[in-house]
């Protein structure tokens, strides 16, 4: 994983700001379909500024917006995704999510996208593009695994395969969003994976 | 859409042979990550015969795999997919479709995976992509518009969200099957979006 530690503070955020726009450009148009040259013209960089702080290039810009969207997509679940054991916090989750999704363009999940882009080109870059979506996982699991402890969900309810259901209504969801140009595919997958979680209840 | 009627027989023939081949290539590499060289390449293919075929290259290209993806992973989910007006046949659709992705290497979905790359490169195309899926929606939705006129779902069952939630469970259970290189996660998906149906049942 790149680190920001070697940078002065001024330095650590151009750094940042160029990952921002940068996650932008990569956002719309695919990791294949975003050069390094469209990544200078569009953050008005150097290529040796961009060198210096991306010293193994694309790859490393890379996995530098895989971290940085998964920190976006988190903190928009929060205070939500920490706390996934009520069934409150689950519908206080499902509206943040919409909520996020809802005020952007509708450009789809980035770290799925990417991971989906990334497995046949860059095996090495997707794997890690794809623990970031295992952490992402990890706090739905964590709900869900405490909700069973507390008696909210049946003894017999498998909160992995529950997560599985749930990550996969949100990816699946986002994927639609995209291709239909729609807020709905979302609202539906969500709300479907949700009474299925509740069919899992006492 | 491309056509094959102004082929020879032999030629058209050979078209398909080409559009088989060049699909596997991109289900493997994504179309950013296929070049028209490595079509030629994996196809035995002379430029002039693919440009002959294939007269806008790539885009052509990719609008015959597109299709021919279509078909295959229709065909897949058949008799199923045109009768899916009884539990019994969502059990047997869901079935057939996890055979099928379990048969193959973890790729995805072919057509998801498409739309989604060329939505930010090539909007047109794209939306071609897009009505496929829609028209794969199509079934999915016919059949549970007649279970809702049967009675076998509540009348205040709505058969489009119904749609979008099995439609997204489908496809983010094929992107995490290629993410996480399991068969797990679209299973538990389409478990989870069955459990919702029959939640919308009398």
């Amino acid at each position: 994983m790149s680190s920001t530690a070697k940078f002065t503070v001024k330095g650590a955020l151009t750094r940042a700001r160029i990952v921002e726009a940068a996650a932008d450009l990569v956002l719309a148009r695919g990791v294949g379909g975003t050069t390094l040259d469209d990544i200078r013209a569009g953050t008005g960089t150097s290529k040796s500024q961009l060198f210096h702080y991306f010293p193994a290039g694309k790859r490393d810009l890379v996995a530098a917006i895989a971290s940085f969207q998964t920190e976006r997509v988190l903190q928009a679940q929060r205070p939500f995704l920490d706390t996934l054991d009520t069934w409150e916090a689950w519908e206080g989750w499902r509206d943040a999510v919409l909520a996020h999704y809802g005020s952007q363009p509708h450009w789809g999940c980035p770290i799925g996208a990417m991971a989906s882009e990334l497995i046949g080109s860059d095996p090495e870059r997707a794997a890690e593009v794809a623990a970031h979506m295992a952490r992402w996982c990890g706090y739905l699991r964590a709900g869900l695994t405490r909700m069973r402890a507390a008696g909210l969900l049946r003894a017999d309810a498998d909160p992995e395969a529950l997560t599985l259901a749930v990550f996969a209504a949100l990816q699946g969801g986002l994927l639609l969003t995209q291709t239909m140009q729609s807020i709905e595919p979302l609202r539906a997958a969500l709300d479907a994976a949700l009474t299925a979680l509740r069919a899992s209840a006492p």
